[in-house]
């Protein structure tokens, strides 16, 4: 049906970006549990005590997992307003993209470090940096799609939110991560009600 | 053409939603493998020996399979009677899809420690725990989207025999993973048949 | 608009099921070259050398891929006739799924102990066994939807064809991987060749 | 719906040609973050230098990503001038499949190797080839799928500056990655445009 008639104005090519970014964004956010591996505890360390000591990694497989569901929900939202996909937005989607698909690493990466002292700011600063290249990588592609300068405006203010987490990484990691976790939620729930308060008219 | 048409009174969310929701359990139902890795028998030990040994490998696969499958199913049957998504039902079925895409992780573990003694219990038990988080995100959903009070009850009869597992996990693992498998192929041919009962009228 | 209208006559099920079977293909065929890991060579021995010591790796790989992609293929043949779907064909699907997706497995095994004597017999002949398993779980399949008497004569021949490949794995192991890529190359040709036969009718 | 009308002249196999092949795609560029491993730096070494020296993994990732992506708009191309899928296309497609979803095992050896002295030559030359295997079996479905001749060209030269790239790889590796960057960023740009200039007769 997608493809069997004849003309398909705009829709096409589209769909296809769209079920393409929805593949990658469905693929990273399930890739994140690779990250859990089964402990190997040590002589005289109970399992328990070993799934215990791997809460980083439960926190860090939480926020990563409420960031990528919150990006594939705002994807959906941007995508809503293109009529035509030019060559621009297509750079920019495949842009969005890479640093989507990367969140798994430096998730990974916090989980094993988040308790190492100075190690544990250098995770999650590189944490932050990877997100904060993520929500750059959104505005690029908002700034592209909309005209709507409030919403623009929102969109920046939220990338200065995440410039703020990388600072807190340095200051106080554990902070960092809470204020990630609080922001994901934050925009889960704003994303899933401006998604859905259009719903009616469709 | 999905997005090509105008007016697509409420459908097109619920689709990219379903689309995304199936992407997550195909990958997680998928990635179930990627937890089977070669043996590297001990000199002395041949490779059917190796391979043999894995069997609490094996199981654990068989019934996580089948429990993702029959979630997928389940998945199906709850958004057949949703006709607008709204703000909630996002939040509640992404909430769904981190305790499905979680799975991999205790059954690596359970995989790993089915014949350790007491970590068994603690293995065994760990892997209910997080079926019964699953099931009881799916009672939120539906919940959340049907009125029938019998279908209800049934969900939450469901949830208790999970909270049975669990409790079986720690008097008697193997026999908790039998449950575990009995109640997965119960549901399996159960939703598999409502599943398709309602096919002749569509 | 799959899902907007109210009235799609056994369409909607039978796509679902269809678009997660491919999911389950499109990521079993794609997580073969997870087993493939970057080698280590030992003191001495050149990146060269170690990369082509890992032919049997290659090997695996190229028979595993064109068994999963003979799988797709012979899977679109078989829905193709399916009109409504029933809950032994939920079950007998989800059986199929649960082989397929099992093939990285094997393929890594045998990858591993292709060269290593008597286990190199075992590594063979379970590979061979998985995919008998699959080989079987179709003709399952294919027996619940088609009377075609001599359809189902065809697939059985299949099976036993599989079957003496498994009897080829302990005595001659190269032999039984050759035979496995042959047969799959004769599957590939002659899906290909049906598969779009029925091209211009639709 | 997709497969609910009786007569869908040539356009189910098509789309789930396209479906299945996407899917490839997008699980072969997400997969690249799994070569990325979280790094264990050795005593006296901090994880913010640790994490510095895996730029080669970096550099990896994003030629691969964008070469990827690339490999994905040149496959809608090369679709939107099919109309009937034949035997011989649905095999060669399953042959650029092969090699595509390769890449990550070229990608992870040569992050590994490219500061090895002369097993990096090694490393960016078995990259090299493997992307070249990739553009040839482009080539081989270009040519089947179009008679425009001067399509027809741009492809053998692409194929001529992938051999080129080969025999850079051996004279000096960070060239020749350097090169791949370069030709992945410019068919980028020169393949959104080219895909989106047929945008508006759509």
């Amino acid at each position: 049906m997608v493809h069997g008639t004849g003309r398909n104005t705009g829709g096409v090519t589209k769909h296809r970006l769209e079920a393409f970014s929805d593949g990658v964004f469905a693929i990273a956010i399930t890739l994140l549990v690779i990250e859990l591996r089964a402990p190997e505890p040590e002589k005289g360390t109970s399992l328990a005590e070993a799934l215990w000591d791997m809460w980083p990694g439960y926190a860090a497989y939480l926020v990563s997992f409420t960031i990528i569901g919150v990006m594939w929900l705002n994807h959906h939202r941007v995508f809503d307003q293109v009529r035509t996909v030019d060559a621009p937005l297509l750079v920019l989607n495949l842009h969005l993209l890479l640093w989507a698909a990367l969140i798994p690493f430096p998730t990974a990466v916090m989980a094993d470090f988040l308790r190492e002292g100075d190690d544990a700011r250098t995770a999650v600063a590189f944490y932050s940096a990877v997100i904060l290249m993520a929500a750059i990588s959104f505005s690029l592609l908002y700034a592209r799609t909309t005209r709507d300068r409030v919403a623009r405006l929102r969109y920046s203010v939220g990338v200065l939110a995440y410039v703020v987490a990388l600072g807190l990484s340095f200051a106080a990691p554990y902070v960092a991560l809470a204020f990630h976790g609080a922001m994901a939620l934050y925009y889960l729930f704003d994303q899933a009600t401006v998604a859905t308060e259009r719903a009616p008219e469709r």
